[in-house]
Order: C-alpha cells, then sequence, then structure tokens
C-alpha cells in the first residue's frame, strides 16, 4: 500500500508538526511534542484531556479548541499516549479547576490515563475521568470499544466546561453522555500501518468486516456484503437492539474511516436516516465526514446519541476546533 | 472495487439526496433536483452558481450557503450538468442583480454553462462567467483544467457578493482570483466509477501519476515514487516554475483526492510549507482536507493562491456552508 511518508516510524510525529503548523492560530504543540493545546486556555475552566494512539485523525487533535479539548496526546499509531505524556498535559492546562480525563475503553488507553490521575492526584490536582464505551459490536458495556461516539462526548463535555460547570458534574454528564450513545462501525477494506506493507486483515471481493474496530482489528463477524441498504439495515439492527431510545430526537452521526469518498458516507446517512426514522428514532441533528479514521480503511462507521434538552443545547453550542467548527 | 451503494446507475443521485437531508437547515433541493441552493437567498445580492459531474463531492454542493454559492448543479459521475440544470438554478436564484457562473475550465462544462447563460440572457436576465484553470500539469493557461483552486475562486467570490459587489465587478474579480491561483495534483492509485469495476488507469507498486485531474483522467506523466519528501519538491517545483509570486503572502491549500487519509495529507502540508517559504513563499493562510476530490482516488493536490489584501479579507470573511464554515 502507497503512502505520501518520508519514514514509516516517523511518519505519525511529521503529520503531528504538519497539523501544529497549520493551525498555529488556535494550538501549540508541548514540548517535546507530548501534547497538543489550545494556544488560549480559560481561567478558572476545567480543563478537558484526551487522546490516543495516531492513525485516528482528526481525533483526538483536530477537537483541540474553544468549546471542545484544552489538549490532546497522540501516541504512536494505534497505541496509547504514555502517561508522562497525559500528567505533562494536565500539568500545562489545569487553571484551578481540575482535568477531567476523557478515554476509549481499550486497556492500554485505560491503564495509561489511570496511572498519569493517580500520579496527578499525587501530586495535589484534581482528576475524573471519564470512558466513552460505544461500540455495540463488543455486546456489554464494559467491554465496548471507545469509538466514534467519542466525537459526541468530547463535544458536549466541551461545551459544559466552556459554560463554566464544576469538574464532578461533567464526570457525571460524560458517562451519561457515553451511556446515551451507539456505535457500529463495517469495513469493506481494511487498514495498513506505515511500518507495514500489506492490510491488517484481507477481505475477499464481496465480504465485509462487521463490528469493525478503529485499530486495524477484524470484527466481530465476516459477512457477506450486499448493497448499500442492505449494509445499513444490518448496521442499524445491531444498534438499536435493546436500545431503550423513548422516542426521543436523536444525533445520527454517520462517520468514514479513512479513505471512504464523501458521496458513499451521504448515501449511507440517507439509509440510515429513513431506517431509523421508520423504527421510531427521530433525527434531530446530523454530522456526516471522516472524523475518527483508522488510517486508510475503506469503511464507516454509524453513531446514534440520544439527545435529551440538555445535550442537544450543548451539541448546538458553538466550537472552534480545527476539525469541527460551527 | 467494494462501495457503500445499491443501483450504481443511481447512487449519485442518492447520495445528493442524503447530502440534502443531511443539510436541510441550510440547503434545499430544486425541482427535480436540478439544483440545490440556499434555503435562504438575500434580496439585491447578485447570485453564485457552479456546479460540474458528481463524484468531486463537498465540491460543489458542500459550498452552497452562506459566504460562498447560492446554487450547484451535480451533473453525472464526472459529467457536467446540462444546460437545462444550469437555467433552472440561474432562475432560482436571480434576485435582480444578475447571476454569476463560476465554471472549471473543462469542454463540456464550458459549453453547457455557455448555453445556459445564452438562454438566461435571451430571457432578460443579466448573467456573467468567471473560469478556473488553475492546474499547471495542463501547461499554457488557456488549456489548463480547474481542479481544487475552484474552491479558492469560490470562497473569495461568495464572500465578494456577500459584501454588495456589483455583477461586473465580481466577474473581474473572479478573473484576478483564477489568475493568481495554481494547483498541482499527484495519484497514488486511480479512481473507480460506480459502474465499472476497475480503476480508470492502473499504477504498478512504486509508481504515481503526476498532474492528475479530477475526473480519472491520467496525468501527463507516470514517475517512480520517492518519499513524501520528493514527491513534494516534484510537485512545487511545477508550481512555482515561472510563478511570479513577487514575496505576497499565499494560501496553501493541500487537498485530498478521496481516499487519503488525514494523518498523510497534514505531512504534505508541513513538507510543502517548508519548500514553499524556502523558496520565498510565506504562507499565510493554510487549509488542508478532503475538498476537491475524484471519487475514491488516493492521492493529493497542492494549491498556492496569491494573496493581496483584498483577496485575504474575503478569503478570512466569515462562511457557512456544509463543508466550510468559519
Amino acid at each position: 500500500m502507497k503512502k505520501f511518508m518520508n519514514d514509516p516510524a516517523a511518519m505519525a510525529q511529521e503529520s503531528l508538526f504538519g497539523f501544529a503548523a497549520a493551525h498555529a492560530d488556535r494550538v501549540v504543540l508541548g514540548a517535546g511534542a507530548k501534547f497538543l493545546r489550545r494556544r488560549d486556555l480559560t481561567p478558572g475552566k476545567v480543563g478537558l484531556v484526551s487522546g490516543g494512539g495516531a492513525g485516528h485523525e482528526p481525533l483526538h487533535i483536530g477537537f483541540v479548541g474553544q468549546g471542545m479539548l484544552d489538549a490532546a496526546c497522540p501516541g504512536h499509531v494505534f497505541t496509547s499516549p504514555t502517561p508522562d505524556q497525559v500528567v505533562a498535559a494536565i500539568e500545562a492546562v489545569d487553571q484551578g479547576a481540575g482535568v477531567l480525563l476523557i478515554v476509549k475503553n481499550y486497556d492500554g488507553d485505560l491503564m495509561n490515563f489511570e496511572m498519569a490521575a493517580e500520579t496527578a492526584i499525587r501530586a495535589g490536582r484534581r482528576v475524573e475521568t471519564v470512558v466513552v464505551a460505544d461500540d455495540v459490536a463488543a455486546g456489554q458495556m464494559a467491554r465496548r470499544r471507545g469509538i466514534a461516539g467519542t466525537l459526541f462526548v468530547e463535544k458536549v463535555l466541551g461545551a459544559a466546561a466552556e459554560e463554566g460547570m464544576a469538574l464532578a458534574d461533567l464526570a457525571v454528564l460524560g458517562h451519561r453522555a457515553s451511556a446515551a450513545t451507539r456505535s457500529i462501525g463495517v469495513a469493506l477494506r481494511g487498514a495498513t500501518l506505515p511500518t507495514a506493507s500489506r492490510e491488517t486483515f484481507v477481505l475477499a471481493p464481496g465480504e465485509m468486516e462487521l463490528g469493525v474496530g478503529i485499530h486495524g482489528e477484524p470484527g466481530g463477524q465476516r459477512a457477506a456484503m450486499g448493497g448499500g441498504a442492505d449494509i445499513v439495515a444490518t448496521m442499524c439492527d445491531r444498534l438499536l437492539d435493546g436500545f431503550d431510545h423513548g422516542g426521543e430526537g436523536a444525533l445520527l452521526f454517520v462517520n468514514g474511516l479513512g479513505a471512504t469518498p464523501q458521496s458513499e458516507l451521504y448515501l449511507v446517512y440517507g439509509l440510515a436516516r429513513r431506517f431509523l426514522e421508520s423504527h421510531g428514532v427521530a433525527v434531530a441533528r446530523s454530522l456526516v465526514g471522516s472524523y475518527v479514521t483508522s488510517l486508510d480503511m475503506h469503511g464507516a462507521s454509524i453513531t446514534v446519541a440520544l439527545l435529551d434538552d440538555d445535550l442537544r443545547r450543548l451539541w448546538d453550542a458553538p466550537v472552534a476546533t480545527p476539525a469541527l467548527n460551527w
């Protein structure tokens, strides 16, 4: 697989430097490129820190800015950032009101963010953690991975922090937002790591991978690939299985996994919207684009997040980041 | 090649319906889906209409909204919209101050937009046309194709129209903006049409296509693919060849061609920025993303647009469209 890159081992960092240069009006790299933070921090506001492996851009670096994250810690490709990176980010953004960590539900991320939180707390800081676990392909919530729904959780928490919400309340809101969010992914072609010459998994013509995550891992189920309507119905069936949506309006977020053209994403969006509305879920807000990716994977995920009045207001609140802006 | 689609022949229109549903707060489809227009038109403002084949999304439909286009006419995949579509769009957006057509320099587009303009003028309307021809791979300006630089021309004209600029002045400004803009593209993998099973051109491992357009056509030159720095140097050499940039600040726009992950685009951006600055071009503004695409082509283009005070102010002016928003 071809890539625009120089040294494969340095690719993620070279790309990060490009990102920081392109968005220097809004963000700045921390010392040693341990984290990327907002150029202007707000005194007295709770700091929001997230992070994870590289290869998922624009997640998380593209969400640093007003109304969303204060800092993001990028690891190597598909590899958690180190505790040291997260501690540095916490120290850089703590404005006296404490720091909230937003962590995707993967063992490596959980462990490293937890170690960082303990270190910071021992040093006298206030730190809380919200875990995002939206991937219904993995079964029960405790085992669910954090995938595209992370964008929703980071957006609403960012808006609430901007309004002045206190650390403990943000943690409660974060759990509520995560619980209201479900995602499912499908891949038509696997991803290729910069350091590898073949895909992380190989699909035959006419095959798709249902329940795929964002780390190049295969999903729970390989299935025959039908037309768009079949694929979307299969995905939405899984999304709505056991989901008590109570007729509330929802955010429908169709996300590309890295190499999926926009025309395909909007086709999926149209089909998913029709499916959801015919199953009693009113689509109140929409987002379509490649925001939570897996390098060059060809695939898409569908996320449904139930919006009560609070969550809808926080979703609508202004945001000014490199990747989300309204 | 796999795609999220149902009937291949209906794919572009199904996707368009999804797009219109997702962005119904801002845009509305015209009768028969001949065009997509802003939901709220501004009385007395010159109307801006563009269009072209489908498969280049978000160009042009994603640029319909405040501060940019009033309407876009989507054709079939890689096929010009019909004169009939363009006439319908002109009639829908003309608010008494005339209509400006923004056309990419391809024979089919030129012919169909010209026929539409003649029809509208015979019916008593005022219509002017701006042709975008930014692709330096094609040699002299008259033969240059319109590619990613079209975004820049549409953005600055949209801002100027919003400020109340008159039709004749907009046409002059459009020619000036187009002349200030140069682009060059490279593909690492060709595109696949929904109705075809193989790529429009096939590259061997280690080969790239330099000077590629956005219609799946091959470029002027097949070349050995080096590392990122080599590719970018080759592209920027072509961009700056004979370009009298006079030390003015420039917009650097790195554009993905459809299947290129963001991490690769930012890597290209960082390298291009360094190259330009070491050759006397100051990068004053930046844009990175997949905005002018060619279905699922893996590739990128680099656009440099020279910014005088006027063009910089118009670029910075507020814009609120599905794809560009600030």
